[in-house]
């Protein structure tokens, strides 16, 4: 008999693992996988930035580095993110293994057997099993077009027993839901939080990938308009800034919480991999990631239209759905309660593939939504997956009636 | 005020990262990191095998893959694991964030607060902070020059209260103590824990790297060898294999507790580095790694060789020292209680570093004792090195006088 820890034994086999080995199936239309596609990374740019390496510095890349990141892309990382007004100097940063990592560190640091963590449904799959895997009870709060709805939020806080620990957002074309927060809803939140006995996580891994430069200004993190004493632990990444093989996020905390962040990395996987570090710095020092940024929005924004375009042709009365202003998703409502479960089965014998709902609900049971990524399709097969899906929803709307 | 989790509340600041600063400073003779020589790494083969990396095969290393692993260097790594005798159709492999990601992750899955962990002593650093941070209760077992000491083993298992969970054991050259369990120690060690209700955790990191061929039969894990029920986790790493930047590492678990261990991964990291997988992969298939470990086991013996030598020459009476016959350390023992921080501060001032002996002290506290590494340091350098800590060890011999 295997006396497993609580936390294991709570553990359930998640359904991520079948998924994906569909969403990688060349026979199947994907709009599963939260990824870039394969064809659009940077393997040119990261061929000449290997090719132009010193012997030194290749070396370097094999070796232990620093748990808090390899020097150099520490300070390039504070220099970029200088620019966008974020408060480097005041805050440490940490490089961690993808920013589900981070994400992770910070959920280990505060989090004790049910703590309660407040979260927006629906959220990231990651961040909800990292904060399962902790044993918190989670309090999840809807969202609207703008953000996480404030009123809910304010009777969460003012539940005292547990009183919350955590709030995790993610403000900028959210993943599932690909909404952006506006300006008052963050001014609001902000303003809400600053009497609040509780830490801020905020997860940007989307922010940089706006469709209108008109909506630069909206994806302006929450961590430059702090001027209380609100602790914000702001999360972000090079998983869709360069490529999620890479395993390169970041933290950006208040010394006391970076402090404690730095010795749980240590204890979790000492350092992130230096080999991808030196490649990442190279890639920032070298200005390829603006040029490499400007050409995704350019192509994400035309795969979304082409989305957005093929469900208001294809889909039946009474879904409504996201029109999403950067990022990777959309995420479609159904009508009459209807379960997304069904619909993933007809789909996928008809060849095209999507998340359910229930995936992205931290409690996982609201299923009347479906997550449409369309950042790794090309347009070519977006129009024919929605197709797929729109005829497999029509058919479970003639059954239920 | 912040409301840290018990186990970040318990997190104190290592010693590591200072002394890892102090270890990489160019004016310093360095004995301290356990790790590869810079000049050592395999960059001429690395580039052969990434300028013939198909374009496909590129993109792939940009992706997100499964959390198990890239699937064909999991075909490799249990070919190659295979040939050694390990049982790897009746267990599953998982690659891991390097093997302290192994580690922690057996940790995760098995420890609650209290939970008794029965480990060498000394022991690897980055175990013990990984039990620690899971509020395990650490039983430390003395070493000989051939093993974990069953009789006190044997004692500690006895004890019901709480029952141990864990016995996290490093046989093969040893870290920090160097030494090599013989062939009747593993077999006692599986005679003794066939009857007991607990998992062992065997962590092989440098059991390649022997100075003598007749020494290989030694290395054989007991995972080859458990004929019996006793659930075995065998972690080890690419880290002294290729280099540690890399950051991939791989656990060889029966398959109840690899599947708990997989769901923990996914909300630790999601997967390790696709990118660095590829060139692993690669290295292993092309048959690079034979050929490399056969160059690093001449210099590593060298190396081993020319400290002992200079020990032999240089120490004063009353101390010992572990001969390694593989590995990267020297254990040595100081004579009548003198304290290895003293004499580390002696050492700094005139240019030699090394880790002290509380380091590798589960509880802490043991301090006559202090870890050589003479794995990352040229020859000429190694007996300039030791004379300055041999020098620092007279002059405190002859102040406790």
């Amino acid at each position: 008999m295997l006396r497993f820890s609580a936390s294991a034994a709570s553990m359930r086999s998640s359904a991520i693992r079948e998924l994906m080995s569909l969403a990688t199936r060349p026979d199947m239309i994907s709009f599963a996988g939260g990824m870039p596609g394969n064809n659009l990374f940077p393997v040119a740019e990261m061929d000449e930035i290997y090719n132009k390496l010193s012997l030194e510095v290749k070396r370097i890349g094999f070796q232990y580095g620093p748990t808090t990141g390899y020097p150099p892309l520490l300070e390039a990382l504070q220099d970029y993110l200088r620019q966008k007004g974020m408060p480097v100097d005041s805050n440490n940063l940490i490089i961690t293994t993808g920013s589900l990592q981070a994400i992770n560190i910070v959920a280990k640091v505060f989090i004790d057997p049910n703590d309660r963590v407040i979260l927006e449904n629906p959220a990231f799959i990651g961040a909800i099993s990292a904060f399962k895997s902790y044993q918190a009870a989670l309090d999840p709060i809807p969202i609207d077009d703008d953000g996480i709805i404030l009123t809910e939020l304010q009777a969460a806080l003012q539940k005292k027993k547990p009183k919350a620990k955590l709030l995790y957002i993610t403000p900028y074309f959210h993943n599932p839901a690909g909404i952006l927060y506006n300006a008052q809803r963050k001014t609001d939140l902000l303003e809400l939080l600053k009497k609040e006995d509780i830490v801020l996580l905020e997860d940007d891994a989307y922010g940089e990938l706006y469709f209108n430069a008109a909506d630069k200004e909206l994806t302006r993190p929450m961590k430059t308009m702090n001027s209380g004493a609100l602790p914000i632990c702001y999360t972000s990444s090079f998983s869709k800034y360069i490529g999620p093989g890479l395993r390169l996020g970041w933290l950006l905390a208040p010394p006391e919480i970076a402090e404690k962040c730095e010795l749980a990395k240590q204890s979790f996987d000492a350092c992130s991999s230096t080999f991808t570090q030196v490649l990442a710095h190279e890639f920032l020092v070298q200005n390829k990631m603006q040029a490499y940024l400007e050409k995704m929005r350019v192509i994400y924004a035309r795969r979304a239209h082409t989305m957005l375009n093929a469900l208001q042709e294809n889909m039946p009365e009474g879904l409504t759905w996201t029109k999403p202003r950067g990022g990777f998703y959309i995420w479609v409502s159904l009508p009459d309660k209807m379960d997304s479960t069904e619909i993933l089965k007809k789909s996928i014998a008809n060849g095209a593939v999507f998340v359910i709902g229930s995936t992205f609900d931290p409690l996982g049971v609201k299923n009347d939504c479906l997550r449409l990524a369309f950042s790794h399709t090309p347009e070519e097969q977006i129009e024919k997956g929605i197709k797929i899906i729109a005829e497999a929803l029509k058919q479970q709307m003639v059954k239920k009636k």
